[in-house]
């Protein structure tokens, strides 16, 4: 039995945009884009980690925008929690209110909604 | 600026058996299972793959069961799409309709309705 992790994709409204966003957010590359002249519905963009492949992210378009709270969603580690979540804001994150409290992590959002966490530096 | 990609959340209304569930289905293993006495609301089950910490996947307690299809998916490369869905199904993974066609890529769900796929061998 063999399944390796290969990618995490996220529905998006605008895959090409909310991509870039996610690039720079994380200081991926680029690993794939459909052309520019893909129709609409095809585009694709997977983003990766700089040497690794997976899993990736892999953005893909639907035409629903995101209503819920998602019942997945990513953790990262900083170096310093205060300076990056100063970053993501200035980049365009927003804070999100999922119900926690006082808690050692920062919840933010991306462009489109969805939540993720910057935890505290360990 | 380091953002470390730690962990995928994965709401759960029943995060032990969906993790021990998920850690069957991929071979993972157990990386942190809070105490057998820990409050149902603060139960979290880590698994990642042999030798590998990040991402892991985190399962943590909801009280909410999943409603809309998630807006975020694994993708699994199998070495033998056909086996390793066979095997799935008879894990107690089952099959899911989100809308796709005649795709190379078969869609399943886990035991609390999350979607993912096993694409085609590569």
């Amino acid at each position: 039995m063999t399944l390796r992790f290969e990618q995490i994709v996220i529905d998006s409204i605008d895959p090409r945009a909310l991509a870039a966003w996610w690039r720079e957010a994380l200081d991926w590359q680029t690993t794939y884009e459909s052309p520019a002249d893909a129709p609409t519905e095809e585009i694709e963009v997977e983003i990766a980690p700089d040497g690794e492949t997976h899993p990736s992210l892999l953005f893909v378009p639907v035409p629903e925008a995101k209503t819920l709270k998602n019942r997945l969603h990513f953790d990262f580690v900083p170096d310093d929690q205060a300076v990056e979540v100063d970053r993501l804001l200035a980049h365009g994150a927003t804070r999100a209110d999922v119900g926690q409290k006082d808690v050692t992590w920062v919840v933010l959002a991306d462009p489109e909604g969805n939540e993720f966490c910057v935890l505290s530096a360990r």
